[in-house]
């Protein structure tokens, strides 16, 4: 069943030196491609999001994860551009990923997928951007992970965007960044319903809890101290203690639903490979750790941002991509905005935020003559 | 088989209610007790710390955790005090806790061991002192839950203490940290092994894969940020990439070393009960929400310390303890210890650290005429 837009099959040859001989990419797009071809807009996901940007995602029947960024007259506007996101390689969505069908045995791939990069990821969107016929993307955007490939597109393609917008991300996963993976990932190898990957997608014997753990330590890296603080504190779920192991806090309660919810949509071996696709990133090092020569001769626009209580993307790695622009006399904006929702800001209605979105991509778009 | 001095059997009330008819405490103690008796030292564990805080741990085969504290002409000087360090309730080394027979049944407590505070922690602790005859300990002193120990010894038996030495602590366990301590404890609970909490402690079938992932968790949050940078960065194992799920980073060794060497000398239930405690914590409701009357009329002296990259216990927590305290006029030191080291700072030898708590040890005992 395609629950998505999907292209392929596609042959796609990975950083790793394996080739995917039959790659899927499954896709949504808003708005309509002009004439020209000169209004289109890739947003690009992090790690557990999905090509269901915006209206009801088909699986979770919620509201898609950038629902307040894109629409019509929204900031990013589809009745003026052409939005495009596609489920990242390895993803479960569509996108050929662990949880498909391996043509060669006619079984899932499992830990036989092969070990892929976020310019893997990106090489498999430019199939789509070639298949478009797009010659350059208006803008590239995304926060976190997406942020990433939003670097890597910048630094591999520069002449396929005219615009660039990484969000809360960095150019390298940092070391505390990798061990906060690493522990998710051992949560979800040690349940033994995992059975070195060869579970079964389709059935119920599938490593939920090791997954649902994962996804409940992740989802404290995504908040701050004091977006606890403000949004729990110590705040009971009854008025008085169990004096057990019930979930006593509202903290424990929230966090309880984060994880149980998050297995009904998500695979857990696309979880390990794509949070190995992110502690692998490390842009700097392509370019033998001069970061700078990463955008040499780039003519993108650049726009820059990164959240004051965000600690898994703090605002200093947002300032190493600004330096190693500027040591290229790049055109780049920064902003730091300020917000106590940690991470997880880019994907709220922080005001300050979407009104600088908002000012450059006009800024961008008249300058562009698209508007 | 006895590792430790033991006290016992003594019966406990407990703040929740239950009593426990025969507990134990397990103790070490260091150096001797003058005539006096003026001149001991309570040494309050955290977490997972046991009563080796210093020379060789007999389980472990390595120097006490707070060997570079305690000894003869070392700062907690062995030479001129009386160092009591015991075991807390519900730990795993010889006090009693779920892994102790209980004598009722003739059974492992296992989840039917009562749930505990910190308060019954100190509780025991005073049957301890009381054995031992010193109507008022020249100093308490701890890091982490050990700070917890200590601010309740304060509150509650402000005659029995001459000065309190809390560090890197709290007066209540923030929502972020319980968010933490939760997903710990679904870590163990998710593993099979568990079995809701009946497996046997003396067998190799327990929860060991979900109490490594809960101590590769909680050592996330012990280092800072800058910390993992400066002891791990990106550095990797072998000079490539394994294209796969081997330990290629350095941080990942470490984590993966940390989770498995603890599960050899940890009890997992212990574990769930001890974090319980720490949630459970909140001094101030003790009080009606009024901090300073937990110390309305101390004429204990106390030095409170943070140190500035611990994220887990940030300088805020110790802040809102010294301003309680001065509330109250109380006799109050306050250092914020500039230390890249994070929470673990409490554990390490950092120089200024070593020298704030020299200073003050040596000068309240030259006040009480100890030395």
């Amino acid at each position: 069943m395609k629950i998505s837009k999907t292209l392929g099959p596609v042959k796609l040859k990975l950083e790793g030196g394996q080739t995917l001989n039959s790659a899927n990419i499954a896709y949504e797009t808003w708005g309509k491609l002009n004439n020209e071809k000169s209004n289109a807009i890739l947003v690009c996901h992090a790690l557990t999001g999905d090509q269901f940007a915006t209206e009801i995602n088909p699986i979770t029947k919620r509201n898609g994860w950038w629902e307040n960024l894109i629409g019509p007259n929204n900031i990013l506007d589809t009745n003026k551009y052409f939005i495009i996101c596609s489920n990242v390689l390895g993803g479960c969505m569509g996108t050929t990923g662990p949880s498909s069908i391996n043509s060669d045995t006619g079984k899932e791939y499992a830990m036989n997928f092969p070990i892929f990069t976020i310019k893997d990821m990106v090489n498999l969107q430019l199939k789509l951007i070639d298949f478009l016929k797009i010659d350059q993307l208006f803008s590239v955007i995304g926060g976190s992970m997406g942020g990433m490939q939003v670097l890597e597109w910048a630094a591999t393609y520069p002449e396929r965007i005219y615009s660039a917008i990484p969000i809360a991300t960095s150019f390298r996963h940092s070391a505390q960044n990798i061990a906060f993976h690493e522990v998710g990932r051992q949560a979800i190898m040690n349940d033994p319903n995992w059975h070195k990957g060869n579970y079964q997608t389709s059935t119920e014997k599938k490593p939920k809890h090791g997954l649902s753990v994962a996804r409940m330590i992740a989802h404290i890296t995504y908040l701050s101290e004091g977006a606890f603080q403000k949004k729990f504190g110590r705040d009971m779920q009854n008025k008085v203690l169990s004096w057990g192991f019930d979930a006593d806090f509202q903290v424990e309660s929230y966090l309880r639903h984060q994880g149980s919810s998050f297995v009904d949509r998500f695979d857990a071996n696309s979880y390990l490979y794509i949070t190995r696709a992110m502690d692998y990133f490390d842009l700097a090092n392509q370019f033998d750790g001069n970061l700078s020569q990463a955008f040499k001769n780039t003519k993108c626009k650049f726009l820059i941002i990164s959240f004051t209580s965000d600690w898994l993307f703090p605002t200093s790695e947002s300032l190493t991509i600004v330096e190693a622009l500027n040591k290229t006399a790049a055109n780049v904006s920064f902003i730091e905005v300020v917000s106590d929702k940690g991470h997880d800001s880019f994907l709220l209605k922080v005001d300050e935020f979407h009104n600088i979105l908002n000012g450059f991509i006009s800024g961008v778009a008249r300058k562009k003559g698209l508007i």
